[in-house]
C-alpha cells in the first residue's frame, strides 16, 4: 500500500505540472495556473466519482490538494530548467496513468459495474483530467489526436480482466496490469506508435 | 414498449453517427472518434441523470454502449456511402430527439420536479450530447446558433403537460407530444424555419 | 435573510445579464443566449451541488428561473441602453460574487467539508458559471486570464475562516467576509490591479 502511495503522488504531481505547463503556454495568469493543475490531477477522477455516485476523496483528504499546490509552485519557479526534467516527468506521468488506471477499474468493480464500463473508467480517471485541462485552454483535446495513451489505459484495463479470471493474487493482477500500460506507454513512444491512419490522402488534403 | 425501444435504438445510432462525422471532419483518432460517438449518444441523459442524481443507466446496461460501438464502426467503414444516406439519418435523429425530449420529461416527472424543470430535461437529454461534441471539438455548439431544434423538444415538453391534463392516456400523450417534436422539426427544416432574427443590420456588420 | 434575498436575486439578475451579453456578442439565437444566461447565473452553483452531492435547489424551486428569464428579456430588449447601466452591473456583479462565495463557503461547511475546501467552493459559486459560460462561448475562460475577480471571493473565504474563530456572531461574519469580496474587488479595478505578472518580456514575446 505504501508503495503504491508514494507512486500516485508522483502520478499526481507529473499530472499536475503538465497542467502548470500547459497553462503558462497560454498565458493564463497565477490563479488559472493552479486550477488547470487541480483539474488535470483530479478532474478525471473526479468525473469517474460523479459518474458512479461515490463520494469525492479530495475534499475530505486534503493530501492531494497540497501535493498539487507545491508541484505548481514548483513548476512556475523551475519552469526554465524542466526541460532537463522531460524525462523523468514523462517516467511519472506514464506510471502516474498506469496507477491512476488500476484505480479507477477497481473504483468500478467495488460499484458492482460491468467489467466494460470498469475499463472505461480505468481510462477516465488516467486521461479525462488532461481532456479537462485541454477544454478550459480552448483546445481539442490531445488524447482525441494524437499518440497511443487512452489506449495503453484501455488494455491495462482488459488485461487487469483477463488476468482476473486466473488464480492470481489481486496484487499481482494490479501489479501486472500496471506494468501492461507502462510498457505500452514506453514502446508507443519510443518506436512512435499511433492509432492507425483511418484518413486516405484525398480525406487529409480536403 | 417494444416499439419504442427500437425507436430509441435507432435515436440512439443516428446520434452515434452524427458524432463520428463530426469527429471525423476534425480529423481525430479512432479513439477520439469512439469517444465522441459516446458523449453525443448518451451525454444528455448522462447529465440529466446527474442533475436528478438517478443512476445512470448505460453504466449497468451494456445494449447501448454496443449499439453505439456497432454504429461508429459502420459509419467509418461506410462514411463515404452516408452521403446517401443523409435523409435517413435525419429522419432517425428527428425521431431520436422526439424520444429523448418524452423520456427526459418522464423522468424528470418520475423525480417529482417542476413542469418547466421537467421540459428543460426533455430538451436537455435530446440536445445536450450534441452540445458536448461541440465543446469537446472547439465549436461553439451549434444548437446556440443554428436552426430550430432545441425549440422543437421545448414546444413537444408544452405539448405534453397540456395533454396531460385531459383525460387522455399515458400512451397517447407520449404519441402526441412526440409527433409534436417530430413535425415541428420536420416543417422547420422544410421551411427553412428559424428563431426569429434579433440582430439589426448595423449589429450584424460590426 | 430577507435583505440578503434580494441582494442574492440582484446577484443573479447580473450574472444572467453578463451571460446575455457575452452571447449576444457571439450572435447566438434566443434559444442559445437564454441558456447562457442561466449558466451563467446558475452553473457555479450547480457544479458546487454535483460535487458535495447536495440538493440542486433551482429544480425545485423556480423563482430563480423567473428571475434569470425577466432579466435575460429586460436585457435583450434594453441592450442598446445597457452601456448606461454598466456601473450599475457591475455594482450587481460585485455584490452577486460577494453573496456567491459566502453562500458557498456555508454550504461547505454545512456539510463538513473543510475550511480550505469551503473557501474553493465558495470561489467556485462566484465564477465558475462565467467559466462555463466562456466554455460554450468557445473563449478561454476570462477569469483565467485577467483581473483580481476569483482572488478577491478566496480572500472573503480565508476572512471567513478567520472571522469564525473569533467571538463574532456568525451574522456579523457573513457580513464582513462579504464586504472583504466587495472591497477588494472595487480596490483592483479602481486602482488596476492584476495579480503579479509571472512573465519575463521573452516569454510574453516569444
Amino acid at each position: 500500500m505504501e508503495v503504491s502511495f508514494v507512486i500516485d503522488l508522483l502520478g499526481t504531481v507529473a499530472f499536475a505540472i503538465s497542467g502548470v505547463l500547459t497553462a503558462f503556454k497560454k498565458r493564463m495568469d497565477v490563479f488559472g495556473i493552479f486550477i488547470i493543475a487541480f483539474v488535470t490531477a483530479l478532474g478525471g477522477g473526479t468525473l469517474r466519482d460523479i459518474l458512479i455516485q461515490a463520494p469525492i476523496v479530495w475534499m475530505r483528504d486534503l493530501t492531494f490538494v497540497y501535493v498539487i499546490a507545491g508541484a505548481s509552485v514548483f513548476a512556475l519557479l523551475f519552469r526554465k530548467k524542466l526541460g532537463y526534467l522531460r524525462r523523468s516527468l514523462f517516467l511519472f506521468d506514464t506510471i502516474g496513468i498506469a496507477l491512476y488506471t488500476v484505480i479507477g477499474v477497481e473504483k468500478g468493480l467495488a460499484a458492482d459495474l460491468p467489467a466494460l464500463i470498469c475499463i472505461a473508467l480505468g481510462t477516465m480517471t488516467a486521461c479525462f483530467g488532461g481532456v479537462i485541462r485541454d477544454i478550459l485552454c480552448n483546445e481539442i483535446p490531445i488524447i482525441f489526436r494524437k499518440e497511443i495513451y487512452a489506449t495503453a489505459c484501455v488494455m491495462g484495463g482488459v488485461v487487469y480482466f483477463i488476468l482476473l479470471k486466473t488464480s492470481l493474487s489481486t496484487d499481482v493482477v494490479v501489479i501486472l496490469s500496471g506494468a501492461v500500460v507502462i510498457t505500452i506507454r514506453l514502446l508507443a513512444v519510443y518506436f512512435k506508435w499511433s492509432l492507425p491512419n483511418i484518413y486516405s490522402k484525398d480525406e487529409l488534403n480536403s
